[in-house]
This record gives structure tokens, sequence and C-alpha cells, in this order.
């Protein structure tokens, strides 16, 4: 492994710590090397906190002379949260600037590294860039696509069912398959599922099994359809982490206005062709308003096959256990049905064996 | 690993040499140990040749005074293809004896270590049982159940479907995990598939991608709707390789006179409840007039799911392909539904990556 490489893959090691706090900002890691040994490190540590930048150029005194400094993203132009770091790296003169990837985001794109280049500091682009990408997959989505990167999760039997015909799917993992669950639960910033998920599961979509933060609770419940007496309309976060999607359609209006009087977060918003809440309106609006990058589908059926349709899903968890059911519920079952010569739109990226059950993820090609 | 362990996995390993040329026989591998130091090894190279402590024991010279034979079965004790291996030993006199199960051969079992021992040889039985289990799974389920062990092979797409609603199943799976399949063809006796299959896929169920000898072709086809001009009945290997079940009901026998009249094997047995050909006199069949010890189900639905009813499929191996279908033809469709609260027959055995598809082999708990 080239020098180089060596010094990003420490500062792509970094930038994975800030995991599960930074979300809807990129993970971002840096690592400052002076006559071949690393000076300083930082990473991005929590939305809104110092840039990996500034974490790092904090712990070394006076300028940065004779150093090169390895950063995962290029370095931001814009004031926002925090000033500029390449005014900051442009002040303390490093020798050379070594980036990951260039910044996605519209207003950054290409101007830091030209800020560097044009005040003669040295700049190397494109060094591990794709272990970049995949680090930062949910913040690019975020940038590009102008919604949160979204996940879908399922269980299924050997024979590929994620539930019973009558919708029974208690449980087809295995515990710690589970656990591994709720440990992304709390990586992750928003889970979401389907009115019928609620009223035939009635979830608790929390992290019990695991260490960490709940995510946020999304239901899209076009008409409503939610018993009052649900975990995620009742339980001690109902208020604070459920938000609710419903069509602003007028048989709605005596609904929102009860389920907003028990201090629930509703909101209507304008329905689709076939008279359901849009679901790239509520994508938008849940990446703008609520700062959520990445969101995660847990079911039902009818919510994957939507996603899937739409072409909203970006990566698929799988747990397969050994269990098998002849006959049931098949996860993409409402689309309308594809062919076998019809090309994936997702590839393997990384499998394990978790306990009685296979963990795949297949990324978005 | 203590010296017994790594002797036995000597042996073990040299047992696996004989693969797909010994069934119905086991595998079976002998490594003579003088001194700690291995001075023979030998195997059983196939169905009817030496048995492995003979091979092993031809290359010594004179008797076999301060060693021991380290073998993965039980010596046997009666006159088959070739006389006894128990008394080779006892003529040939080794310290001791260490094996690592023994035969599940109701005429064998515990004799061969009875006339050791009767005769001063030292005994060490259950090293490394587990293993020699798993290799001899073949030979075990030939003795215990008098029938095929029989693997159900099926690739599927990642929401679990083996075919398109209309039955169209090429290709699901990746060029390499096709290859894997006619590796795996070449080291089994036998491919079984139901009339439905012969009629939608027409397949050719031989070793084409990779080298081997081709595996016998079985077809269960209880009233003999097969086209005369499909492979299995047309191409040059269908007399010697092909063999068809039907019931021996009497609106077969025309059919059956005319296949034959065209050099075909067709067998006519009875028929089970359901008026198909009973299965389980098939296998028996199979095994005793054909010495078929491993037989592969390569489809479809219906004759997977009658082996599962039946409790007849010993392992399974999948191949899951990144494609989604939305909907399709699930492989186990036929079977009375099953719940999640009742337990699987099967655990997971071993996952692989093949390029673009998941490996799994799943074992009958």
């Amino acid at each position: 492994m080239s020098t180089d490489n060596k010094y990003m893959q420490l500062a792509l090691e970094h930038a994975e710590l800030g995991r599960g706090n930074v979300s809807p900002n990129p993970l971002v890691g840096c690592v400052i090397v002076k006559d071949d040994k690393v000076i300083a490190t930082g990473y991005h540590k929590e939305f809104g906190g110092p840039h990996a930048e500034v974490d790092a150029i904090s712990k070394v005194d006076g300028d940065l002379k004779g150093c090169t400094v390895y950063v995962t993203l290029e370095p931001c132009t814009h004031h926002g949260k925090t000033p500029p770091c390449a005014d900051l790296l442009i002040e303390k003169k490093p020798d050379r600037v070594v980036i990951a990837m260039e910044d996605p985001n519209p207003i950054v794109k290409g101007n830091g590294i030209s800020a560097l280049q044009g005040n003669g500091i040295e700049t190397s682009v494109g060094i591990l860039v794709e272990e970049a990408m995949v680090l930062n997959r949910v913040f690019i989505t975020n940038m590009i696509e102008k919604r949160p990167f979204v996940t879908a999760k399922f269980a299924t039997t050997l024979d590929g069912f994620i539930a019973q015909r009558d919708h029974e799917s208690k449980w087809i993992s295995c515990e710690d398959s589970r656990i591994d669950v709720h440990k992304f639960r709390s990586e992750i910033d928003a889970i979401m599922v389907g009115s019928g998920t609620v009223r035939q599961d009635n979830p608790m979509l929390d992290v019990r099994l695991a260490k960490g933060r709940n995510p946020k609770r999304v239901v899209l419940a076009s008409h409503l359809q939610l018993p009052l007496s649900s975990h995620l309309l009742k339980d001690e976060n109902a208020n604070e982490n459920t938000i609710i999607y419903c069509t602003n359609e007028a048989q709605n209006i005596k609904l929102v206005d009860q389920l907003r009087s028990e201090g629930l977060n509703v909101k209507s918003i304008s329905k689709n062709s076939k008279g359901k809440v849009d679901v790239s309106l509520a994508l938008r609006d849940l990446l703008k308003e609520y700062h959520i990058g990445h969101i995660m589908l847990e079911g039902g059926a009818k919510l994957f096959s939507e996603f899937y349709e739409l072409d909203f899903i970006d990566e698929i968890i799988t747990y397969q256990s050994p269990k098998i059911l002849g006959s049931g519920i098949s996860p993409f079952e409402y689309i309308r049905p594809l062919h076998l010569s019809d090309d994936s739109r997702f590839r393997l990226a990384k499998t394990d064996v978790i306990d009685t059950d296979i963990k795949a993820v297949w990324a978005r090609k």
C-alpha cells in the first residue's frame, strides 16, 4: 500500500468514529503527517460540531509547514455552522493536502480544491475515492437526490417469505440478528413503516436489544388508519419521536386534529395519482425539516413495493433464516412483476453469518 | 491439536480423494504412523476396489509392529467384494488402530472393533467422529435409511423465487454458480427432476461447464407426460443414463411399451394414495438396483414440495442472486403451509460468495 493510501485509510477509520452522530452531515476524518509520522488526527464528531480538519489542526501548535494533511472529503469553502476549512488550511500553510473525494454539495464541489491550489498548496484528489464514497453514501444521496438514503431491511425464511400469509412475522430471524438490527437502528436517523405494519405488528421500533439512541419513527398512513393505542402513537416517545404522514384530503381533517390534540406530529401532504401520500414529498420533508439523512424501511410488503417502484431503495439488508413456510408474504409482491432478463438494480456488497442466519447487504449498483 | 487428531485429519483428507468414484460405498482414508512419522497412506479409490486399509498396508513391507493405523471408518469384517480388512490388520499386528467412527452398516457395526480387540490390538474409537460423519453422510443415509442421500438444489432471486410465474427460470444465478452446480453434478450419482421440469425447461442435466462424468438422470413422471423429443429422452446418453419412473397403472402400459421400444429405461411402480409414483419405492430402487447413493433434486416446486412433505430432503443448496421478481414460483409452494413457530429441519452449514450470488448449504439438523 502506498504512503498516501496508508494515511488516507487511517483518515477513513477516524471518519467512521462519527457514525450515528453526524447525519445528515458527512462522516469526515483527517490525519496530519510530518516527516512520515502522524502528528495529529481528527474527525467530525457531531452534527453542527467542528469539522475534522479543525479538530485535527487544533491539536498542532503553530503552522503546518512541512506537513501533509489527509482529509476524506474536500475542505468546505462556505460559512455554515462553522467557518470554512479551506481558509483555515490556507492560513496554516501545509505543504500538501490529500483529498479522497470532492464534496458532492453543489455549493462546495471543487471550490475547496481550487482555493487551496490558488494559494500555492499542492493537492492530490481521488486517493481511496471508492472507499470514501461508500463511507459517505448517505451524505452523497442527501446532496444529490435531496432525500434521505433509504435502506430496506427484512428477514426472510429460507424460501423467501417475510411473514406468514396471515401476516404473522414473529420470529423469522434469530435473536442475534434482531440485536444486529437494533444496533443498526441506533446508527440511523429514522425507521419508516406502513400503516398496515402498525395495525398488524404494533411495533415499538426502538433500540432495546443494543446500546444507543432511539431513531425517529415515521409512519406512512395515507388515510390515518392507525389504532390510537399502538406503541408508536402512545408510548413515552410518541410525541417526540413519531412522525405521521397522511394526505391532505378533507376526509383526514378531523383525525389530524384529534391526533394533534394528543400531541402527535402529523403532517398532511399532497397525494399521488393513487390517492396515497406522495412519497417523494415526504422524503424531501424528512431531510429538510428533520435532518433525517438515513432512513430504514421495516415493512410491510406494500411499503417495500412502493419504494421499489419509485426507485427510492438505495440498499437492501436481508437476514435469511433456516425456516421454511411453503407460502407467505413476499417482500416486493405488490410491484408489477419483473423478468429474469431484467438487470438487477442491486449487487451483493457483504455477507455475514449471524448465528443461524445469513445477513446480506445488497447495494445499489 | 493432539497427535491422534492430526493423523486422523490427514486420513480424512485422503478419504476425500475418492469423492465421486466410490458411491454408494463410503469414503475412507487410512494413515500408518511409526515413530511419529507417516510411513504409508491409502484411500478407497473406487466402488468395488481395494479398501483404504489394504491400499495403505500394501505400501509397507513386512508387518506393522510398532505402528499405529488411523482409519476413518471401522474396518470391515464381512466378505464383500474384497476380504475383511479386520483380518488383514490382525495378521499384520499393528500396536494400535485409531478409528474415527463405527461402521453404520448393521452387518459390520462394532464387529471390526471387537475383532481387533479380541486379538490384542489396542483400539481408540471416536477421534474426529463428527468430521467423519459429515464426510460419510451419504453412506450413513444409505445404510440407515436404505435410500439415496437427497440434496435439493435451487437458485433463487433476492426475493426467494425459483422461476417466473410463467415457469421461465433462465438464468437466475450467475455463470460461476452454474459452473459450481456442474462440478457438484460430477460428484454425485444422479439428478432427479419432475415431468413438469422436463416439459417446461427441457434440461440436459449433464456436466458441460466443468470436467467430470455425467450423473444418471432420473425423471418422476407418474403419467409419462414427457415429450419424446426432450433431451433426456433423445440425446446420446438417453438409453444409458436416463431412468424414468411411472405408475404401474393400465393407462400407462402402451406408453411404457413405446418408450421401451426406443431403448429407454422405464420402471413402472406402485402408486401412492394420490395416484402418483410412490417416491419411497423409487428411492429404494435407485439405491438397490443402480447403486445411486447420492441424488440431487433440480426441480420443480412440485418435486421439492413432495420430497419435503415426505421428509426425504437431507440437504438444501441455494444460490441467491441479486435479481428481484416481485412474484413468481416458490420452491416449496405445494406443501401444506407451515408456521414460524415450527422448528426448522435445517441449519446453515456453509456459505460462500460466488461472483454475484450467495451459495448456502443447509444441512438436516
